[in-house]
């Protein structure tokens, strides 16, 4: 990949900013675009401008001219994404924003898709069979991000793969996500409630997920590839861990045990990640949550307590 | 239905003014909402507002406090709706409004989606058994209400239904359109060009279209309804029968033999709309076309020519 361009949109969120020591480790000139951008990694060349700006955007692709676009940016507030209205506005502002990426001679897009889209009474979920089911308003924009990408890329030619995010974890984790309050809970000794203490899910280490966009985008694979462990974890056996690696526990108050779990187990099926991309995990969980609570530690140690906010939000369909 | 107030929006578009008189007809209290709104129909409460604008749309459900609403409204322009980046825009107006439809006490929603939803490899669709597959930014968004709506509705409590629209025909139809274009050809002794003639669609009258509707949005069915006749017509014996009714047959032109049509057959499974709504048409194909070509003759007597543009532009899937 020595003479890609790439253009890295949502840079500088929990996710997209991990893909950036990847791209330019494999050669890569990147760039990426903010509303305010000031430089924050070494080698990488920032920009500034509104994404939903159609055309501050044409401008910055044709003063770019990248031949690699990795979207991340959308709206991710925590407790306010799911059921944002500026959902459809992201799907307006991403295929504004591939219209000028292609029209400057841009040749491969990817971008960033969610566990969400599938159906999750499937279990395991493969990119080939598992139907798709979005139950929010972001999963069902960014499912008709993805459909429209993928009939758009096979009609004109151009190279189209969306990576589907399954769980992720590791530091600079928003507060309120589940990994970092069960960190803080334990930290703080306070017992952590847990509606479904068995439920199975997959987790991935941030690191790993802005790695395998990286190998995603470098390769040649199209269409919807799985980022996830594909080994599932229940929920509170990732609390043992958490426990494990502060030192301290963690006492996990389970809810209603007559309450039926609708989804279970959702794991990723990852033979295309591994095969196709050829992307394999470092990180294994014990030693990604160990990563992650010293990061919280020396949080904690630099400001003398956790941030404040345990809570977290319960997913709903509409305010 | 003799309590209703009933909500319709789009009801200028060739599908929704059909439906004000089958409303009327069931009791209701019939209120339509159009940007610049003269009122067009008799017993029709007629309010102007751009459902763009939130304000102006939470003013006018506060003012009409509409138990149903009746949802057509979206971008429709021949040639340019299944690409435009309205429709982005249109998904988030249409949720804004059904919040602020709620929020004033309303109770049922019905909403028009498309045939294009489903993944046409299926032939005939059904709502229960077939995937949906949007393939253009037009139905992706449809079906990202769909799925919002349904989800939306089962957390919430109001009821829900989606009508899937197949294909439709009748007087006052854009030119650009296929039956339109066959009229027009026939009557102007032209040649109708057809890629595949032998492709086999499903055609319902917008009359019995409109009337469906409103029995749809009386009834308590929830979740997707097919909106077609249920029975398959092979486009070359559309332009046949066109050809019979406008009395100078139709030359049919087709397009290379050899080429592959990638959905030779797409038709309804109406067993939801003839059952669970209870719904009947009264056309059959040969006497709505005679209405329909009735309908063309008339324009050309009174306007001495038929309108001009017969082309019917490709899909596709971005400008």
């Amino acid at each position: 990949m020595t003479t890609t361009r790439v253009l890295v949109t949502g840079a500088s969120g929990f996710v997209g900013r991990w893909s950036l020591e990847p791209l330019l480790a494999r050669g890569a000139e990147v760039h990426v675009v903010q509303r305010h951008a000031p430089p924050t990694t070494a080698g990488v060349v920032a920009h500034a401008a509104d994404l939903h700006d159609r055309e501050a955007v044409e401008s910055l692709m044709r003063r770019i001219k990248p031949t690699h676009l990795l979207h991340f940016a959308w709206i991710a507030t925590p407790g306010v994404y799911l059921t944002s209205l500026d959902n459809p506005l992201w799907l307006r502002s991403s295929l504004q924003m591939v219209d000028a990426f292609l029209a400057n001679g841009g040749s491969r897009v990817v971008v960033a898709g969610t566990v969400a889209e599938y159906d999750w009474s499937a279990g395991v979920c493969s990119e080939r069979t598992t139907p798709c089911r979005p139950a929010t308003l972001y999963a069902a924009c960014k499912h008709a991000q993805y459909e429209v990408l993928e009939r758009w890329s096979a009609q004109v030619g151009f190279s189209f793969a969306e990576g589907r995010l399954f769980w992720t974890y590791g530091p600079e984790e928003s507060p309120e996500r589940l990994v970092p309050g069960m960190i803080q809970a334990s930290l703080s000794r306070k017992s952590f409630q847990l509606r479904y203490p068995a439920q199975v899910r997959d987790y991935l280490h941030v690191a790993d997920v802005g790695a395998a966009f990286s190998a995603l985008l470098a390769s040649e694979v199209q269409g919807a590839v799985n980022i996830g462990s594909g080994e599932g974890v229940a929920l509170s056996r990732l609390g043992e861990i958490v426990g494990e690696e502060t030192g301290e526990g963690l006492i996990i108050q389970p809810g209603d045990a007559s309450a039926n779990d609708p989804a279970p187990l959702v794991c990723a099926e990852t033979s295309r990640l591994t095969r196709d991309v050829g992307f394999t995990p470092r990180y294994r969980l014990e030693q990604g949550l160990r990563d992650t609570v010293a990061w919280w530690k020396e949080q904690w140690k630099a400001h003398g307590s956790p941030p404040s906010s345990l809570t977290r939000p319960e997913s709903r369909m509409q305010a």
